[in-house]
């Protein structure tokens, strides 16, 4: 759809307003050249030498003046309807043009006072930025208004949308870079509105800002027909409106005119929604905003043409040293905006402008949902001892442990039902992830069609399905990044797929963490389940525990690596997680059947030290030990326990000491990590000198790079997953990678020398025992009977010291 | 579009071909049963028991009749119009579709002759399936006739396109599951159709399967109306064709005509670009198959409906142990096909059915493409000496390493162009990484539209760039899996969006590598450059070097880490790269103008041990030294000699061994990597007792991990990237994480604690550089003059011993 120019009978903007709107869009493109160029001269009172240029020159201005105008525009509605909206910024390298803004509205200012609205403050503005010291020249963490940083594009539209579920009243309007457009994460976003359900949750308002380049190439959107690209979004489900042209007054009543009607379309949706229920998935506005890149900027530079090419994604002037002509033009450029006209002696933006801008939370700048902790409420935490698994002894009774987690998480979406801030996400595996207590209250979300016997699908559903695991993770940091909480429950092998984004999350809260007006926010919460080890059936492709490596890197302050051993220190460590802010935080936990070893006042204890010895599994009580054998992971923890019971009836003259570690982050040294242990009972838990056998969750190499620097380092001896593995039985997998409990005995019997031909005698039968379990099961297809139906005899009468 | 059975004025397949092909279905079908379920009495010529049941049911039906009904249908036209086709497998989960069809076609049994095409090799087939010891349940490497695993879904598309780039007599028949369909790697893969000519490009036929389900749930694009179906497939420049039923006899027709239909289409399309040359982007065609999920499977369990829904998505019977009506159900289900029809006495294919298959190579499981390495023709390598930098003494000029690669590759694109064999992949950095050169004599790809002014764009060009690092990931992986060759670079830290790709072509080449008849292919090769310490100007979200992280998990045969610290070392290793095989190969190398180290003799000599004593940097000879010096990576090699040229002015005594490591996995014990060097020859280098300071270009607990069992490893203290960084100046970042010039002495002075007061001295002379350096770059906004022009001063009558 088109509004044309031509066929406005009442032209929206009066010609006053018109001026004003474009006098306070310069106002934007002047701050924004001037923070790219200038540490010197803001208001240009002098005459520009090459003095007050920064020496070197950063940022992007070809996305810039779009930007603005955007924000310019956006502030009239705002105003004018009084909606509650805020801005987020696809194109993020187009820093300066929201630091401009948000400076001009007066929020810049509140948030960094030494920054003031008078000559200095412009000219400190201008510094900061790209310069030591000062901000990024990207949106980042430090941009008020931001939740979205702009530096790895593809992200902007996933976080408007998690930005406004349970958001009734926020309209998100994401400008669309058509570079990140051409992004996977971008690509599938789109699609997004059919999860959005108007009668609760807000909109999102598109702006695909077509300026037709990157940095050197045009883009896929702006090269194919128009009518291509209409028949692409409405096959999304959108209704476009095209605003395209150059020449400004044009385009600020095409805008204009538009914003209102789409403003309209919006309220029309919602407002009919509210009233008479949800019907079926509206087709939502949507406005393609086609501007030359680097719009108002130099035209043409040393014979080449500029505006409106892929030359102007950064400085169009860039040589200012060695070319004094270009001094002049950066001049005449800066003046054609005419600073005189907007800002007053002293550097204050003019009131007639001024006063164009919304008034305190209605800044988009300033907008509480833009600084998500301001808005967060605790969640109502229900006591996660009610889900307790009676345990009387140590490896006794079986239970799921992601199902108990379940039962948790259905009351905890319960107790906070009214409040609406709190959502499951996960890649159409909640079920399959024995979540599937949740759907006894609630559904999985839909706005898409939906058909009787359909499995708890629902337009008010709270649980957040989609085949995505881009679409899930993105939803839920603009679900955070808005003041709610959530967990992402996904495939352990398949997190990989948002690597990235994880990264950025972590750098996000790494940086806000230190800005004081930035409050905390829920942390992000990964359920890893169908592990590594329970893969047997999926094979090769869904096995990879790596994710924990990737973690690892980023910074002590954020991440937290969690692995539970059974259903009672998950839902300890799943209760201390929800209650956590500004974290990462990975747990990672099966969904299968599994031997429990923990009763509740146990799991509590065990998760609060993070680490500590299993008494009832150890025979080395007031002795040394001979031995430390340390897990992490349930199904490590199960093999070193049946291991640990092998070596009980086959060496039982040997003292064994048994670590369980659930907190994985207190392996570290304490200098490294706020959970780290300290070296003194690191020591005395392992042990100076004994070996330590290590059955790990992950690669076994990742458990050497968090204690390299402990004193019995060097007696460390790991198991975990390298690399084997198809599709087997589950003991197998365990087999194929020495992990199993015939391998970790053989181990302690390899680093024990002592045990002479005893020792020689167990590895044969270790021997044996392999060769039976190969056999049996290339012939039965399934795990040998004594596997199934393992005889565990843990009690403490069998303790043989 | 639609062809509808009732307008079909003339059948395209004689009622006798459609009986035998519904019949060959049936086959495939049938097979595809057996292998999910039994493992004994294949042709069921036995009441089917309990006992001819696999314990462990795992596999799944719901995709699997409709891979196979796609199956015979290409084979009707390959053999009717000698196509060559691969099929690639969306939907790879229905692997024993796949199997099945490769089976009776007869590849399998000659890739695999112990499984005949008799009742003991189908019951070997069946038994193997999903087996300890056996075949994976997806469409795998293990598969004939595939390129594409279909456990980690989202890339079948792209690697369809990858396959067809240069392979104009080719066509990529390609299943997109409904499913992978919302993920975003396959979203953003329609628009590979702007980079596709079909002058010398093959063509994808994309056949998008909406059977309706996930694991749980519907897929979005089975439910939005088929309008908006229909114009996003328009949008995305796509002539879809919609054949949709559940009637096989009515099914049958409709996808031969529409067959009929496209072939057409894409002859047409091919033949006019071929006679009258590329005038503008077609618009390919492509299919919309809607059949029900688990067609042909049991409509109803336990009361519960079954087939057309998401339950039919894995084993539609699973609990046959304790319900025997479902064993005969299962029978039932089985013998609806009419097995005694199909096979004969001895369980072969009966040959009416038989000779509807294609012969030879024109079996999709027998297609050389879907065998890259049988086609892959060696690289015409010039010599990468030619453009060596003249370096006559370290440390006197300056070069820009990417772009001396850059005329390397030129000279490689170049020599193989007319066996157009040869791509480089990149998200739109192909300049900004300074492989410019390439452009003297090609483009890059696009067949979207071009204006005048456009940069070396062409639809012709052999440089591909697009916003999407899944795009260039995963065409490159269609191309090389298909025998051809190249090079993907891009921005360090967004490497990391394509972890999960990654991943699975690692695991891919694991397995490839140890299946004799599929031959080795070129490597993935990477040039990760505008790396983590040059990223001053984007600043904190542009730096990340943790892929290494991601790689270094990986098995030790497949991958490899070079960081060549100078042009020409960069140039050796991309020669090395680029003639290997089987690999990932990751080279690190800066974009920026950087100081030479090595001639290009003494680059060979140094990449080809891996890693090596630098004399020239060195003043221990015929002495045991105080400290080694080790460094990895251009900037950390920089700091590194910087340090010692500083160590040989304030601590002259000093005597310093300097190392620098150009392949990371020589670092790794010979055990578990074939470049780690042994341990002997590591002691020599790295002496068994002095302090090791090492720059490292990553995070520096990688190379812990690499070291950790190395005798001298207690006295290694790394440094490298802990995370710290922003838009700031290029020192300012080695700073930042400690890696500069001056923390690194200091670091050598904090580790000789015999240095006394001149140590002490010295340190206080490294913080008032510190101190100076914080002050310049927070005025001046550029590093010191000290700094920005560094007085080299290596030469050997320097070295003070």
């Amino acid at each position: 759809m088109e509004v044309q120019d031509a066929d406005l009978k009442v032209k929206t903007l009066s010609p006053e307003l018109l001026r004003k709107m474009d006098a306070y869009w310069h106002a934007a493109n002047y701050l924004s050249v001037g923070q790219i160029y200038l540490y010197g001269n803001p208001l240009l009172k002098e005459k520009l030498t090459l003095e007050h240029i920064k020496p070197r020159l950063l940022g992007h201005w070809g996305t810039t003046p779009g930007l603005n105008f955007i924000y310019v525009h956006l502030n009239r509605v705002i105003k004018q309807y009084d909606l509650n909206i805020i801005y987020v910024t696809g194109p993020g390298h187009g820093g300066p043009g929201l630091v401009a803004n948000t400076y001009l509205e007066g929020t810049y200012s509140e948030v960094y006072p030494d920054i003031g609205e008078d000559e200095n403050g412009m000219q400190k503005l201008f510094k900061q930025f790209s310069f030591p010291g000062g901000i990024p020249s990207h949106v980042a963490p430090e941009t008020p208004g931001s939740i979205n940083e702009g530096g790895e594009l593809g992200y902007s539209l996933v976080h408007a949308f998690g930005a406004v579920f349970d958001n009734p009243y926020l309209i998100a309007a994401c400008v669309v870079g058509d570079g990140e457009a051409e992004t996977g994460a971008l690509a599938t976003s789109w699609h997004s509105n059919k999860f959005l359900n108007p009668v609760h949750d807000g909109a999102v308002l598109p702006i695909l800002h077509l300026n037709g380049y990157k940095i050197a190439n045009p883009t896929i959107l702006a090269r194919i027909p128009k009518e291509e690209l209409e028949q692409l979004f409405r096959g999304h489900g959108y209704n476009p409106y095209f605003v395209e042209g150059d020449d400004p007054d044009t385009m600020h009543e095409l805008l204009a005119a538009t914003l209102d009607i789409v403003v309209e379309e919006i309220r029309a949706i919602q407002s009919d929604a509210r009233v008479y229920g949800f019907k079926k998935r509206p087709i939502w506005p949507m406005i393609i905003f086609r501007t030359p890149k680097g719009w108002t900027g130099p035209k043409v530079v040393d014979g080449l043409q500029i505006e409106g090419t892929w030359r102007a994604h950064q400085v169009p002037l860039a040589e200012l040293a060695t070319k004094p002509e270009h001094v002049q033009m950066l001049e005449t450029w800066m003046k054609s905006y005419k600073p005189e006209l907007l800002f007053d002696e002293n550097g204050k933006l003019i009131p007639e402008l001024a006063e164009l801008a919304p008034k305190e939370n209605r800044r988009m700048g300033a907008n509480p949902s833009a600084n998500g902790g301001s808005l967060l409420i605790n969640l109502k935490m229900p006591d996660f001892k009610d889900h307790a698994v009676a345990v009387p002894t140590p490896g006794n009774i079986t239970a799921e442990a992601t199902s108990v987690m379940g039962e948790f998480l259905k009351d905890v979406m319960k107790a906070n039902w009214h409040e609406r801030n709190f959502r499951i996400f996960g890649p159409d595996e909640t079920a399959s992830n024995r979540l599937s207590h949740l759907f006894d209250i609630t559904g999985r979300t839909s706005t898409a069609e939906i058909f009787e016997g359909d499995n708890h699908l629902s337009p008010d559903g709270r649980v957040m399905e989609v085949l995505s695991e881009h679409l899930c993770q993105g939803w839920l940091e603009g679900y955070l990044l808005t003041g709610r909480h959530g967990l992402f429950s996904c495939y352990e092998a398949f997190i990989h797929i948002v690597d990235s984004m994880f990264n950025q999350h972590a750098k996000w809260l790494k940086v806000s963490r230190k800005l004081p007006w930035r409050k905390p926010i829920a942390s992000l919460n990964y359920l890893l389940t169908s592990h590594v080890w329970r893969q047997d059936h999926n094979g090769n492709s869904h096995q990879d525990p790596g994710f924990l490596d990737v973690v690892a890197n980023k910074t002590a302050e954020i991440v937290r690596i969690y692995l539970p051993p059974d259903a009672n220190t998950l839902l300890s460590v799943t209760d201390h997680c929800l209650r956590s802010r500004d974290y990462i935080n990975v747990i990672v936990a099966g969904k299968q059947p599994e031997m429990q070893w923990l009763d509740m006042d146990a799991a509590i204890k065990h998760c609060t030290a993070g680490l500590g010895i299993w008494k009832w599994a150890s025979n080395d009580e007031g002795f040394e030990p001979d031995v430390v054998m340390a897990c992490a992971g349930d199904v490590p923890t199960l093999e070193t326990i049946a291991a640990v019971q092998i070596l009980r009836e086959q060496l039982p003259e040997l003292k064994v000491r048994v670590i369980n570690v659930v907190d994985l982050m207190t392996l570290q040294p304490e200098s490294e990590h706020p959970h780290g242990l300290n070296d003194k009972d690191f020591d005395i838990l392992f042990t100076k000198d004994k070996p330590i056998i290590f059955a790990f969750h992950g690669y076994p190499l990742l458990i050497h790079r968090l204690t390299y620097r402990r004193t019995n380092h060097k007696n460390l001896h790991v198991r975990g997953y390298k690399g084997e593995g198809t599709t087997t039985t589950p003991f197998d997998m365990v087999v194929l990678n020495d992990l199993d409990r015939f391998h970790l005995v053989s181990d302690v019997i390899d680093r024990l020398p002592g045990l002479g031909a005893k020792g020689a005698y167990t590895k044969q039968y270790l021997r044996d025992k392999l060769l039976d379990h190969k056999a049996y099961i290339e012939s039965h297809g399934e795990d040998m009977p004594e596997i199934l139906n393992w005889k565990w005899n843990l009690s403490p009468s069998t303790n043989l010291v």
